[in-house]
């Protein structure tokens, strides 16, 4: 990376700090988007409830991020038993003050022949780590798949067992169990030489449930989100430039341990793929289905500019495909 | 496109209707977004003025949007020459009520061999044509080219001066001289084959200057809209479902004689990228520069994800590289 501090002065903590500050920006505009197109999604809900299959259709035309996760297997249950989807920003829901960031996705489930579950909902915390890295860390949802039809060859029942374990072990103060703690229990090397022998492109789209990210507690996160805070607070009424010792945060251990209990290291790519491209941009998506290449759009008042490589109408045209991210 | 109409009492207009709410909701987020940035976006430039080279290095890194439009000969001119980089979204400074989504995307240069202008300023304005088509639309900016320097090999200023000749014969209610409108003039028709004659790929970075999009007037979008306006408010208040005749808009007659005497009909994209990617993620990209493939980021603190496929970090992290565009 190019030196500012070399030729300039400017301090790379003055411009990572900028940074922090459009972050808290970001923050904020995706909360105030929250609040303003909440009442839209449940008046589309009521709209798409009457359109059979709409879920299934919308996921047909996906996205390759996600549309890459969905195997012809996983495709022949969504499309015939998913019913609804629902993504909340649940820390903010009901006058709740948390992350705006973390999200729900809740999915409907008709009677099926793969498993007896009819809301399997998976929740994202953002999360913040003492080494720095902030994103989405989540607990596996396990499923109740009926005999001889689990799509994830019972990898999805382990992870839960191992996590049950680790949460039983962090209760009791055992650390034994602890994810990442050295060595591996009897169920975590099953699991991990389990994940070692299946292919990790190879995985359903349901493994994805037992997506858990790092292992990044809310007290940890906490700590460091504050410690942050007082940081540049200090900085920001500090005139001195003598901030360069500005606390350069232990590397993060990007331990090998917990990369090798992860059963789907996209985990975090497929939620936001979901949350910030597929649900907001559903009606696009909809109306894309069965369109093919023609030009008999849904409707022609919402006609993209044809000029681009993509298909995807313009960012700014009322018929725009949504961002997949909102930042600042 | 699948049709609800067919098994669900959706109708096409309702559908699109609730589009066109997330629509609003979307220009909303734009506008509050653009005024919370704003301070941040002014103390970046007061920082990066005192890093030289900072635009010329954020190019650089540049998504391929941008970058594959930038030939080694405009590189040159950046690279030496370019000081400043200033995204506004002018219609809604000052107070004004303008559309949020209008740009205006200001360069300034050094002195350099090549023109002998220190501001380019290009505005594009967001405009619905009758025919329902939405997106940006501008005018030609001239370059003060030095003797034998002009890297659009005087395609620009022929776009130019085909503009000036058809401002002149509107205002003289002549319409020979309209884009369009059947016949081209003399100058429209050299213009046509020196377009026809260069490759549009092989375009020099600096021919967006001539960049027009559409022949759409600000009249034009203004009563598109309020009819719009008027559309919606009519079906919902109105109970009746016979709205399927709603007001189905003459097809969007994409001229062919635009699309010849348009220099650069990748420039609404271009200015999309510029505006909505380059510009917020610009500490982003200029961190990126020089970082290669690298793990030494600028900060330990920004570090990304770094399970996803991709080198930047994911969206949610404090360091994530901005997202194109923020639609809800």
């Amino acid at each position: 990376m190019a030196s500012p501090a070399k030729e300039s002065p400017i301090t790379y903590s003055q411009l990572a700090d900028l940074e922090k500050e459009f972050d808290d920006v970001d923050r904020e505009i995706i909360r105030y988007q929250a609040e303003l197109t909440r009442p839209l999604y449940e008046k589309r809900q009521k709209f798409v409830d009457q359109i059979p299959n709409f879920w299934a259709l919308v996921l047909e035309q996906a996205p390759p991020e996600i549309d890459g996760h969905i195997h012809p297997s996983d495709s022949q249950v969504l499309l015939t038993s998913l019913t609804s989807l629902w993504v909340s920003r649940f820390e903010i829901e009901n006058g709740g003050t948390g992350n705006p960031r973390s999200v729900a996705i809740r999915f409907e489930f008709a009677p099926n022949a793969y498993f007896e579950d009819t809301v399997l909902e998976k929740k994202f915390w953002y999360r913040r780590s003492k080494g720095g890295w902030g994103g989405l860390v989540s607990e596996p949802v396990d499923i109740k798949w009926k005999p001889g039809k689990d799509l994830t060859g019972g990898l999805l029942s382990m992870v839960k067992a191992v996590w049950d374990e680790e949460q039983a072990a962090a209760e009791g103060s055992n650390g034994a169990a602890k994810k990442g703690s050295g060595e591996l229990t009897p169920k975590q090397k099953v699991l991990k030489n389990k994940i070692e022998n299946t292919g990790v492109g190879g995985q359903s789209f349901f493994a994805w449930f037992g997506y858990r990210g790092r292992a990044v507690s809310a007290e940890e996160s906490r700590i460091t989100v504050e410690e942050e805070k007082q940081q540049r607070q200090l900085r920001a009424t500090s005139s001195s430039s003598a901030d360069q010792q500005m606390k350069e945060t232990a590397e993060d251990e990007d331990d090998d341990d917990e990369d090798d209990l992860e059963i789907f290291p996209d985990g975090e790519m497929l939620a936001l793929a979901i949350s910030d491209d597929l649900w907001p941009g559903a009606l696009w998506f909809f109306k894309e289905e069965g369109d093919g290449q023609s030009e008999d759009d849904f409707e022609s008042e919402e006609e993209g500019d044809d000029e681009g490589d993509d298909d995807a109408p313009q960012d700014g045209s009322p018929g725009a495909r949504p961002a997949k991210k909102r930042k600042a």
